[in-house]
């Protein structure tokens, strides 16, 4: 058995200047993508995971929702971040169910708990009794109650990092991670995508990706590859690819020459 | 402590006519009376769930999904009934945050799962999680997975009778149970409203309420009054009022008088 995360990116699926709007073309035709893979690959588990690009970043910056919720105010914050949250994953889903694939919306803020911003006590089953169902969870990056300070938040980053691990560990399941972003990958110093990032090649490469100009707003490129690195160490593939080169999502999950970066162990 | 779980009726905040047609004015009007509950009683928990009237009940009926999932079909129809839900739901949860409440939207898919239609292993921990952060938990009528037919769908009359039943004896809360429609109550054989229905005055009472002209699409009157009963054995309060008189709402839970039918042990 097999299974493929699929993070899309919210600087890809969202106009990042202009706040709650949408890029509906881009969304279609990265469902279309989805559709494409689930039609060749009928056996492939999918989980699909959308980043919030300008939806939830408005509220979460205005309360602050990641640094913890204690006042009224931030109660109140924390709802609305997941409601910006949930406005933009509708638009998800219904483009998902529009090219006829069976996906479902689940909140991350159902599963579990964290404890000063680490997860903590989550429960998985509805992500794994839903795939067994033959459905495709769809998830996103939301608010989540913290034992310490109250609530935070968890990026889609976080979320699908998570149960990617879980189902790699627990169900031993091969399972591999792709970044869809709005970049074709991570480059080198001379402007190139690197096309394969291993712990071999890693120490040369960090050198210049702190300068990389390819930086996303979840805190830049180094981060991104760092964590990528350490979730392909537990034999998870990971992917840093161009959504908007058509085709290039459906290439890189049924194995095809994609334009991008992986990271493998 | 205090509980009080208000249900919004789908005849009541949609048009049943119309498919996929919310009526905002009264959306509104409700969600004024709950922000008049919390503020005349801060220390009343509120568990708010709404119908699905004319949004849910298309697809529902179109895949009959209530009778399990087996075909692409069935489980597409699955998620389409879901999307339903979150798209009126979410109108909900946006006019009550509008009114300055709280409300988190929580679906109940992601709590448990049935057996042939009947609630198992259900975990409410994000509903007690979030009513001890100071948060109104926003749930519906939802899709749930079936371990014997795949999957079926949860009422919301169910979803808040089970949580009704869980906060009640589980932690040992006093429980009212509000269920707001567009009628003014329970009618008795002469067209008046009964005020008080009991275990005392019931057998009387059932004769004429098969024929009640006051019949809602889940079932008749008879039934809810039947299973308003047997909830309010356990000794819950169940309140069958009309939603359309403005002020009637906000009474019936502060305990002052309201036009409806009390159900109580």
């Amino acid at each position: 058995m097999e299974l493929a995360l699929i993070k899309l990116g919210g600087s890809l699926i969202t106009d990042k200047d202009r706040p709650y709007t949408a890029k509906p073309e881009i969304i279609q035709q990265l469902a279309g993508e989805v559709s494409a893979i689930a039609l060749q690959n009928p056996h492939l588990k999918l989980i699909i995971g959308n980043g919030a690009g300008s939806f939830g970043h408005q509220s979460a910056k205005k309360y602050n929702t990641i640094n913890g919720i204690s006042t009224d105010v931030d109660k109140f914050g924390f709802c609305l971040v997941h409601q910006d949250a949930i406005d933009l994953n509708r638009l998800i889903a219904k483009a998902f169910l529009q090219a006829g694939l069976p996906v479902i919306s689940l909140p991350p803020v159902t599963m579990g708990v964290t404890e000063n911003k680490k997860p903590i006590k989550f429960n998985y089953s509805i992500i794994e009794n839903t795939l067994a169902a033959g459905l495709i969870p769809l998830v996103f990056g939301d608010v989540v109650l913290d034992k310490i300070i109250g609530g935070t938040i968890l990026s889609t980053d976080t979320v699908l990092a998570e149960l990617a691990k879980h189902f790699h560990i627990k169900e031993n399941l091969r399972v591999q991670l792709i970044n869809v972003g709005n970049y074709p990958g991570v480059y080198d110093q001379y402007g190139q995508v690197i096309s394969e990032i291993t712990s071999a090649n890693y120490p040369h490469i960090k050198n210049f990706l702190g300068e990389s100009k390819s930086v996303d707003v979840t805190g830049g490129m180094l981060r991104k590859v760092k964590e990528f690195l350490a979730i392909a160490d537990l034999g998870i593939d990971c992917w840093i690819i161009d959504g908007a080169v058509p085709g290039n999502l459906t290439n890189a999950v049924l194995g095809k020459s994609a334009l991008g970066t992986l990271i493998k162990a």
